[in-house]
């Protein structure tokens, strides 16, 4: 594995400590070597070194599920994740008649395990490689705007499909530090996934999203899937002649208590971070996109709370999808409600512009950056002037019609050769794509999905009349100022003359060229047709800016790094969900809310005391009685007087780092991360390192829960508890 | 002023002792001397003795308001309690185009003060005799039944009667244990009560339902009347020439800071407790009468919420009931979760069993209270056979009959000489009762009453037909098994065919005989008069076997008073409205929510925190502005770098001592007792010194939000702020 060249040298070490001992940084696994000091100081008994090896233990235990992450805790391939991130599986598995998200599901044996939602995967990552050089050669350093963007996909197609030459894998070539740095990522893409445990979800999601984000913290949040392979142990489609994958290396289960103080660490992909946005984007995400995001987000969270009350089959449908716009909801809530009277904007404002005296204060700085400084910010307010904009089109749109554009699209790339396809239309997505397709059916309902565009398209309607998208409103028939009976109207006549609605109907597009679009009668593949024109135009006016943006970008980031870098301080890049390593300790925080202090761990007494009965707190009736009996088994704590639930963890995650394993000092399962407290979620864009809380499943409750209640004895032994 | 028998000697005060310094008691301001070596302990700089004597300072400025505490805070007769105990008045003042329960409201001068809702009062309480020998006299005592319960009435009319002769003054024969004792107490009565300050209800109500019972707390739950008396400085109704009362003594505000740890007492009148209640009575509230209240009480809200969305004037009309119920609910709840799982019961009737065999192994004992013993549960059965039977009649009957109900009760009563009349129909009752019907007009919705009617007659009618009550059915043209459409007709045109819903309908048929009353064609009042005999059948039902009871209940109190006595301990009566002292310290608790502990003190951080501009945490935007450039004024406390918000204590306290006057060791007052912690609530029936706390505004907040925010200067300055 290459060592990116970024992170020699003894000044950034001696950085990397400072910053270490503070608990901030999602470490690169490559980098661990610069903390190693600090690891072995805060506890570590694994040679840190080991830590770099992604294909041994205990790194090649952790997985990736593609927004969220999981490990290996059996040799037979058993997975543990959290409950809300194989939530879509159970849901796709779930009916009113077999309601298996709300009753959990326990497979008996191995024949009984589900397949998890189409398009479910498991990812390994093998490799990971520095492609800078490869990416941003002379001839794409040379070049602006939309060209630029252009020669860095081809780059990163060619890479890719070079790599993807090794059946069974898939690559892909990341972007870090605002696309100065590129690294090819190579991971073994397992797609027979399937379902094996899930508890109830008053266990998986007791609490719902009154307690998201928040604690005291009593959640179940942990689910097993199995990886299965072909008879030849290569990945393979679904197939009943599978067999379970056999990892490498697993996770153990910790062979001592955790307690608070312990150390911890955290390995997974976390999503995305913002630590190195500059002032203007911030102050554009608080004070207008983040606040009209959360507004909009309300509105769909009522909509379709209202048009699904009382049809059980819909709001399983929508399940998946109110679970995410809530989550994200009230996550932005978070944010701003930590932002607003703060003084990020002012901390972030004097560091540019210190960053940017620096770079005025010599020549050769001045030369190599100046004018990129000089030139990022105002490209930025033209994109953002864009998204003000624009960011309404995004909620109008039926769900029909934007599968009908992805289908014209895949029409128009499946007639270019493989190589000069967009990315997401090469042979390679296929699949994906039409797993997409199939998934459809499992989540839509029409009721809902024309409630939104209706609600939507007639605030949209009340813009000012040249403010709106001819293109759009002309393929829908929709005018300015036009009221929601109008609207719907219109969207009935839509609706009623599509047939995409049917999977069979989806999958035979799949195969059609351009032509048969453009001849077709079916009302959303025509205003497909009608729009096409006008989606590539902005596609192209995003890519044209996009690629002066990201060259200013990546100048700015390199002068911010080498200004850092001269007052001997280093600076990791923001997630972009590659594996990451975090470190830090199970601690409780005083003066937590105003009024209350927390405790490092919550035990089974808490579930008892939030539980209600009905909605949100719903603990089922075995559990109770278990607690009431205090049927602890070997997991009660002597000094909580109780099993621990959750715990809290100085540990930097983010969106992404959901379902990671939270490791001992040996390396040894303690449990799950699952989320962070509220007022942590503003760390997307400044950490703060004395208020800044993980919120872990522990262990013990999982192992608990799955021994005394629900009785999962076949997956205890599997993974060796006792 | 008499010393009850019931506390004298050393054994008793022994036992006080050891109850005193957990922090348990409602101690008679009688009883004080008895513990005043405990009192001395904890912190009391002033002689006990002052306590005891009820026209002195500090006794003589705490207030009752019938149903909360207040005091005196100035010579010119400023009164402070809760803004949840002013919330009547406030919102009789409010319209929806005068919103002062949204805006809060501050008089400019004496005479912008507001007349109070009709049939508030002040009363002052001046002397309190126990009167136990004359009510039970040998002649009492020999009585059983409905003719013991008229013997004791008739001693209270006469008691009270003469106490009244004092003009301005109000009086009331109190029992206490259960009818063993009786009490005598004389109030000063003022009527012209009036509304000077309430601050907006996103400061007095700040956490609404949602923090109703909770720690942490940041409530200003604080409000402003005045006492007015006529010239001649005597109680008087309201008129513009009516001027403060000036009473002789008045709390003085702090003159040191307050902080944990310290000595605090509450005075006041704690309403109902239930602490010496048989397990047969413990048993039926929790198995069955709360769980019924909480069921159908949940229903009444949603009904309510219902059926006002989105009319605000219906809504400020019914918000006083409305809060009146989610209070209770949320009590009731709160009562349920602690007692769930607890050994409550089973002590209770390990401790009835331990007495009843004290009782007979002694001869003289048993001949002393055998019988009552053994009688009382099976009598206490039958009352409870009445409440299973009854309690959704409480439910089903429309406003405007039990109006009728009350109006024809008070004909047949006035046809009685005044001695002979029922309490509430006597001569002394007469202006409450009219008040009672003007302030109807500000309470009443035609739309909320008929629904909720609507809803419970048709919960009613579906019970077996020979479990209903045939007059009311026949009264209102109801039948067995009727559907809510059904019953909806029916009610339509009674309610039609009233005219009570107009105050001056009303106010005419307390004039009228009954006779009027049998000749009119008024549909309520048609109803009254047909179920007039039933209800008095069933009144004199209730009669009879409560007075069966009070006696076998009272000889069973004493049975347990003494042999507790024996053992060295003593016995506090239950509250029963009468003043009280309670004392403890300001303290925090650790481990008080799984995974939490409590702060004393909560701080304007707080505020900030929970603010969400909209529904329950709504805090004005002067208020968030002076937090957020720290305008702290004198209030701020430095180890808290913020105001002092709310804080917890020690104290032993129960609906009723909402409003009370928080003192510190000086009688100063520190703040106001406005609520208990949710499972402190479980107190009613068994405290628990470990875990019981009382949540109190600090004096410092109201102070802070009087000067820095609302600017009530005139206050202040009457108050003697600095």
């Amino acid at each position: 594995m290459n060592h990116p060249g970024l992170w020699g040298g003894a000044a950034l070490a001696l950085g990397l400590a400072g910053a270490a001992h503070a608990g901030e940084g999602m470490w690169m696994p490559q980098q661990l070597p610069l903390i190693a000091k600090d690891l072995k100081n805060a506890g570590l008994q694994l040679d840190p070194a080991k830590l770099t090896q992604l294909t041994e233990f205990p790194m090649g235990a952790v997985i990736s599920l593609g927004g969220c992450t999981a490990s290996f805790v059996s040799p037979q391939g058993l997975v543990v994740t959290n409950h809300h991130c194989a939530y879509g599986s159970i849901q796709y598995n779930s009916s009113a008649q077999r309601d298996l998200l709300k009753k959990g599901f326990l497979a008996a044996s191995l024949a009984d395990e589900l397949p998890a939602a189409p398009g479910s995967r498991i990812y390994v990552t093998v490799d990971v490689k520095d492609v800078s050089p490869q990416v941003l050669d002379g001839k794409t350093l040379a070049l602006n705007g939309k060209a630029r963007v252009d020669a860095i996909e081809a780059k990163q197609k060619a890479l890719t499909a070079a790599c993807e030459k090794d059946a069974g894998h898939r690559c892909q070539v990341a972007s870090f530090y605002g696309g100065l740095q590129y690294q090819l990522i190579k991971q073994i893409e397992i797609r027979d996934v399937r379902l094996v445990h899930a508890p109830a979800l008053g266990v998986g999601l007791f609490g719902g999203d009154t307690d998201n984000w928040m604690w005291p913290r009593h959640t179940g949040d942990y689910s097993f899937y199995r990886a299965y392979v072909g008879p030849d142990g290569k990945p393979a489609d679904f197939h009943a002649a599978n067999k379970p994958f056999e990892p490498k290396h697993f996770l153990k289960l910790a062979s001592k208590p955790l307690n608070e103080g312990d150390f911890v660490m955290v390995t997974g992909y976390p999503g995305r971070t913002n630590r190195h946005r500059l002032p203007a984007e911030l102050d554009f995400a608080f004070a207008w996109e983040q606040p009209s995001r959360i507004q909009l987000m309300g509105e769909q969270l009522a909509l379709i709370k209202a048009e699904t009350a009382g049809r059980r089959d819909a709001e399983i449908a929508l399940a998946d999808r109110v679970a995410g716009i809530a989550n994200y909801y009230k996550n932005m809530q978070g944010q701003q409600a930590s932002y607003e009277g703060s003084d990020i904007l002012a901390r972030k404002t004097q560091a540019f512009a210190e960053l940017k005296a620096w770079v005025q204060a010599d020549a050769a700085r001045r030369a190599r950056y100046g004018a990129d400084i000089a030139q990022v910010e105002s490209l930025l307010a033209q994109r953002q002037a864009i998204t003000r904009a624009e960011l309404l089109l995004s909620f109008v749109t039926p769900r029909l019609l934007s599968t009908a554009d992805t289908l014209l699209e895949n029409a128009h790339q499946q007639a270019l050769p493989d190589a000069q396809r967009k990315p997401g239309f090469q042979a390679r997505d296929a699949r994906r794509l039409l797993q997409s397709m199939e998934v459809l059916d499992k989540r839509y309902d029409e009721q809902v999905d024309k409630r939104l565009a209706v609600h939507f398209l007639a605030k949209y309607l009340a813009q000012p009349a040249e403010q709106l998208n001819k293109a759009l409103l002309a393929a829908l028939g929709l005018q300015a100022g036009m009221d929601e009976a109008a609207i719907k109207t219109r969207l009935d006549a839509l609706y009623a003359g599509s047939q995409l609605a049917q999977k069979d109907a989806r999958m035979a597009w799949l195969q059609r060229d351009v032509a048969a679009f453009k001849a077709s009668d079916d009302s959303f593949i025509q205003a497909a047709v009608a729009t096409f024109e006008d989606e590539q135009a902005r596609e192209n006016r995003d890519k044209e800016l996009g690629g002066q943006i990201a060259r200013a970008y990546a100048k700015t980031m390199q002068a911010m790094i080498d200004y850092r870098a001269s007052k001997g301080e280093a600076v990791y890049p923001d997630a972009n969900s590659t594996l990451r390593v975090a470190f830090g300790q199970v601690l409780g925080r005083k003066g937590a809310v105003d009024g209350s202090d927390w405790h490092a761990f919550t035990t089974l007494r808490g579930i008892q005391a939030k539980h209600k009965g009905e909605g949100e707190f719903d603990a089922p009736a075995e559990q109770l009685a278990a607690i009431k009996a205090r049927k602890f088994d070997r997991y009660g704590v002597a000094s909580l007087d109780s099993v621990p639930v959750n715990f809290l963890a100085t540990l930097d995650t983010t969106g992404g780092n959901s379902g990671s394993p939270v490791l001992n000092e040996r390396a040894e399962l303690v449990g799950l991360l699952f989320d962070g407290t509220l007022d942590s979620v503003i760390d997307s864009w400044d950490f703060d390192a004395k208020k800044s809380r993980s919120i872990c499943l522990d262990a013990r409750y999982m192992l608990w829960q799955m021994k005394v209640v629900d009785k999962a004895e076949r997956l205890l032994k599997e993974m060796g508890a006792q």
